[in-house]
């Protein structure tokens, strides 16, 4: 494999905190509406300034999400905070439109496997449905963003192998379709950088800006090299979990979205901003370690602490 | 920062299995002499041709070593593989030159504190040392391999900054005092991909093919990350430990060396040729995990499999 020229480090970093719907969707326990609404509070205190807060999905399928709603509402009161929300299908939006989420977010799963197992839509049948999505939303001059995330983009543990070129036409589809921005997902573990690299190289020449979010899950260990091999893209917004839960309800165990903590920190050390404050980080993830006692966490930042060179690192810009 | 253009990603790559020393000197538990030759002969089964077997250090420092002298005496007799040993001085070395070590690894802290505190020297006074070894080594005649580690070459828990224009002078004077290649080692887990980048980038234009080993602890999550930054320069030779034992015997839990099963896997889902035999080397994790039983182990591969995509991988390269 050839590499091309990467462009310098960016020097700023978003990180969306998708803890309180990838992480909690995962999770058999169900966090009470108030311990989600201190976490969202809390995460905000850091210095979080997105976080993807729920799914409007019907309760019976994820009574874990079930207070989305009242979810949004609450992280709509923190001035400067970006809320996402996952929505599967039009009547999703259409629940996001009117709670006037920043941004909802459709997924759209490149294995057809998996899609149908997933959303019981094929990939193409989901493209239709953000081509709806994207009316609804002009129709009703939300402002809500619509952000579709590829999943299963390096892979799919039903259909195994995930074709780039058909990731590449889903892509120009959904841009097609209408959708804002686009993000590449690795919901099972499958990636690695070189295969990042790869994949966003293709996807990049055609989404351009619009290609603005890694989320990597961490379950072969890979998921902040992933991030590193994007980030030498130019891309600057990545998914992460604090406390790296998710994984699969299937798998105990199971290491799930990259860290927060450890992403921040790799960020962090490297030079780029983040604006997250590591004494607060770390102080939340031992509370979401109490509330969530039975579950396994994930990262290493909570042991190990900052390298004596970061000590006096407050808001994510080393000394 | 400014990324120059790198190189192809390299298409094989070596994992040197350091476990049997630089693993199992961070534990208090001595393992049995049978059990680390079965360790050691196992890993040649899957594959593993570079063993880091022991330390001739004094025994009273370093009773878990203690048997090195055996240990290296039966790793000589499996075919082409290449038995490390690290020497911490002259006398150290004379021991590994009369016992036919195939390579001698001399530490040389670039943290001046670390130096002191570790092996009571300064660095420059190692360097003095380095060149009395070579001098000894071809008095001999021996084919014994000279290579410096340059330890806390991204920071030190002591000292805190390392400056990367100290780590390059003693790399200089390393090599001009006759050491036949040098490896940089993030002893504690400060480095992050972008300051490996750099450092390598550094050092690759003065040392040459000479500089061909990374060391990264996973203290911080960012060891395989930290491998691929270094790939991405050419470097083709990592240090690495079954079930990423090692740590810190003063931190209880914390993450040693980068796991070699995890390595693996990375380096052969991006198409790069090591050879390992990946059902044998996690049956061989699962044993070394019965013979530590009560010290953490760590990785991810042991708990995730390899991917669909991979199953059929046996040989370190992907279908």
């Amino acid at each position: 494999m050839t590499l091309s020229s990467p462009r310098a480090l960016p020097r700023q970093a978003v990180i969306r905190e998708v803890g309180p719907r990838d992480g909690l969707q995962s999770i058999a326990a169900v966090l009470p509406t108030a311990e989600k609404l201190e976490w969202i509070r809390e995460a905000y205190e850091t210095g979080q300034r997105e976080i993807e807060v729920g799914s409007f999905v019907p309760p019976r399928l994820m009574p874990q999400l079930a207070d989305t709603a009242q979810v949004l509402e609450f992280a709509k009161t923190l001035p400067g905070l970006k809320a996402s929300v996952l929505v599967p299908n039009l009547k999703g939006a259409e629940r996001a439109i009117a709670a006037e989420a920043d941004l909802m977010l459709v997924p759209l799963s490149a294995s057809h496997a998996h899609s149908l197992a997933n959303l019981r839509k094929s990939p193409d049948e989901v493209v239709a449905e953000i081509g709806r999505i994207r009316a609804a939303r002009d129709a009703s001059g939300s402002r809500t963003l619509l952000e579709v995330g590829i999943s299963t983009a390096f892979g799919c543990t039903i259909q195994g192998r995930v074709e780039p070129a058909e990731v590449l036409r889903l892509v120009k589809a959904v841009l097609d379709a209408g959708a804002d921005r686009v993000g590449l997902a690795d919901t099972v573990g499958y990636a690695d950088p070189a295969t990042v690299r790869q994949l966003f190289e293709l996807i990049l020449p055609v989404a351009g800006d619009k290609l603005n979010c890694g989320h990597f899950h961490d379950t072969r260990g890979l998921g902040l090299a992933n991030v590193y091999a994007a980030l030498e893209l130019g891309i600057t917004r990545f998914d992460a979990c604090l406390g790296g839960i998710g994984g699969c309800p299937h798998a105990p165990g199971a290491s799930g979205n990259v860290a927060t903590e450890d992403l921040a920190y790799m960020l962090a050390s490297m030079g780029m901003a983040t604006g997250q404050d590591f004494e607060k980080l770390l102080a939340l993830r031992g509370k979401l370690a109490r509330w969530l006692e039975g579950q396994t966490l994930h990262g290493t930042l909570w042991r190990a602490g900052l390298p004596r060179t970061m000590c006096d690192l407050k808001q994510g810009v080393p000394s």
